[in-house]
């Protein structure tokens, strides 16, 4: 869709106050669409084209829009209008949503709804940030197993249409517990008179409401699952998660590795949307931590000044050497903590890893090193001395590095830290240190 | 499921010889945790577990065996076993199977299939790799728009079996363009003699055969949609893909962005299944690059070698400029990186984010400068000139860091180059050209 030439359109409906063709219009396009034009009008025509939309639509847009909208939007309409909408919306939505808003808007918000929808909503805000009770929805489909398919499908027809999905059935026993799920296509394929339970499929994948999300959005991909039904403790059914919330969690959980191997404290929020100086504070713990223990190298390289008086043309290598063991380590831990985040490697792959990464380190070494070697060799005439000492170090330098690398994260996963914390940046400042070491160790033997 | 003990039981049977007892026990697992258990079944054992499954389920664990395994059966199996398990499989799941086998192993298969399902691969295999073409799958249900939703229901159940979903149905008109299309729940709901474009929802989100399957995850993923139609160049439905691919596609997408921001060179298998040789092979084209520039590095600090045989003791701060530089830039590249990544920031945006990114620097470039200068004076006794130098050339460096390290990306989506290239390795040595430059003329300035 050209959506730049349809929300000119939109805009000169607004302008002409023609609102009858305004929702018509509107009724053509995607709820993620409108709540994209949305977010760009001013306030007076904010709310009178939400105030346009067709009911069964608005709860959708509003679910779309971003929290300052929302916010904007909510302050904006009276009490009537906000009952409707949480009415509306998915229980889902409606949670995520009162979780971004200030206090004072929730409790306006609450006071609007009615007791049963508050007391779910108090009951959803209760589970911890990220477990899969805080993502669930409570708009699925149960039945008890005893019904046959006739009923099932009857029942369904009358109760479905307020649910997230109604392709997967979820059968519970008489105490509530799960014990299968039937798929929409089995029970239309059917013979009427057949008992769910004995068509349904045993084999339940579930998760618990207190397991992580990142749990959550592994087992989904592991078994390409659309749904996956949450139980509490007693295994009992209390909510589903779509396949639609797993994306999301599938690329927040890549943001946090991003963000944790790039040395930042995890957001919440989008970078536009972040303030600088949050932004600033994301950003100051690593570096500090990371700049104190670049004093490890500084006392280094003070320890050597002796041979770096004596030659100062070695110090030009430094950076080199440092650039290159840096690089590579972070080549092989990032390749290691993404193999741990997708199940590929595990620890007990340690040895493995370790052994793997050696010969990829002799490898790699062996090209840089001879390749560092013949340039200075002959390209820069730097002599047979300064140059085998170089190639040399660089050597020693790339396999410690990959050995370095590989085995920072498989460890951190050991004892419970998130790999991706072993990332670049700490292990470079790692590789830094052995790398100086190397080269002076090797410097001062060859050329003192 | 406690997986070490359904192995045991497994293995029990095998070694009894208990047939019966096995494929029941089998039956009470998922596909997934069958293939799982497969991969670890030595070479006789595993053509007869696999031949002891019910055929409907064994085309499914066959798709969720690793390449190595499934090339292990098809050599073990007979042509008309072939035959009847690609035809039992998914057309994708078929197509992405005979992509990594052997050109050999391809042939044998083709030859043992049907003609119509040989063209059908065939014509998959032409798509390009990554293309939507290349991972949509035919197995869907369309209906032309005239007819009820009662024939649509009952064509439903005659057809919809072998289906990869039956959960939207995509409305064709005449000349089998994609006109609409309808979630089977609104179809259950629907009066019998209601038409199908009567009810059917007309603003359909598609992608094209040839549309990167990158575009295909951010489209699935802004819509929150279970599956999207994909349509050739002239809007005729060719094929969908569904959420669990799509999800496979975002964790691919990230695992090539990790990737390069290592300057590695992406690769398509697992870390554990990818030899030592080929690991090498990804990992040395962007280390050559990197260690020959740091020649520059290098012939920087020759270039001031007068200035450092004067003052040695500098030396030892030039890793911690360069690594904090280094650390500055990769977290203002990985937010932007990301940011673009998933669509919350455009080329638009570059001031904007260059505004921020010097606001942040001037903040954490006042802390990280201000804890270094209090130390170097107060708990080094460094001298108050090497303090200063020291302290200034960190600031700067800071500022200029963040500064580069939010805008190569940028430029790079500009000229529509991957933006994740310009991750750290390649601004980590941007960054060290510029922080040496900075610390030596400050250093020059003020102690020549």
């Amino acid at each position: 869709m050209n959506s730049e030439r349809m929300k000119e359109r939109l805009d000169a409906l607004i302008q002409l106050g023609r609102h009858n063709e305004l929702r018509g219009a509107m009724m053509m396009l995607n709820e993620v669409d409108i709540a994209e034009y949305m977010a760009e009008l001013k306030k007076e025509h904010l709310l009178m084209v939400f105030r346009i939309l067709p009911k069964d639509i608005s709860a959708d847009v509003f679910a779309y829009l971003d929290d300052e909208k929302k916010q904007e939007l909510i302050e904006l309409i009276g009490d009537g209008e906000i009952r409707a909408l949480i009415d509306d919306m998915f229980l889902d939505d409606a949670v995520d949503f009162l979780e971004e808003m200030p206090a004072s808007v929730v409790r306006r918000i609450l006071q609007s709804t009615d007791e049963h929808t508050r007391n779910l909503i108090n009951q959803f805000l209760r589970y911890p940030e990220n477990s899969a009770g805080s993502i669930m929805t409570i708009e699925y489909c149960e039945f008890h197993q005893g019904i046959t398919a006739r009923q099932a499908l009857d029942n369904l027809k009358r109760t479905g249409i307020d649910k997230e999905t109604i392709y997967t059935l979820y059968i519970i026993d008489q105490s509530r517990r799960l014990c299968g799920t039937l798929a929409l296509r089995r029970l239309i394929m059917a013979p009427d008179d057949a008992l769910v339970e004995t068509i349904m499929d045993t084999t339940v994948i579930s998760v618990k409401t207190l397991d992580d999300q990142e749990t959550v959005a592994d087992t989904v991909r592991k078994y390409d699952l659309l749904t996956i039904p949450v139980v509490d403790n007693e295994e009992r059914l209390v909510g589903i998660i779509t396949a639609d919330d797993v994306m999301d969690v599938i690329e927040e959980e890549n943001t946090e590795d991003f963000e944790k191997m790039a040395a930042l404290l995890p957001s919440d929020d989008e970078y536009l949307k972040t303030s600088a100086f949050q932004l600033a504070k994301n950003r100051m713990p690593w570096l500090i931590v990371l700049m104190l223990s670049a004093i490890l190298t500084g006392a280094i390289i003070t320890h050597f000044e002796g041979l770096l008086a004596g030659a100062v043309g070695l110090t030009a290598f430094i950076p080199m050497l440092m650039g290159t063991g840096g690089n590579c380590g972070a080549q092989a831990s990032t390749l290691v903590i993404r193999g741990l985040a997708l199940g590929e490697v595990q620890f007990k792959d340690t040895l493995k890893v370790l052994w793997r990464e050696f010969h990829v380190g002799l490898m790699v070494g062996l090209a840089l090193a001879g390749l560092t070697f013949l340039r200075l060799m002959f390209l820069s005439q730097s002599g047979l001395t300064v140059s085998l000492v170089v190639s040399i170090s660089l050597y020693c330098t790339v396999v410690f590095s990959k050995a370095i690398g590989c085995t920072l994260p498989l460890f951190a996963k050991r004892i419970n830290l998130d790999p991706a914390l072993m990332a670049s940046p700490l292990i470079t400042t790692l590789v830094d240190i052995c790398s100086l070491l190397i080269f002076f160790m090797i410097a001062s033997q060859w050329m003192l």
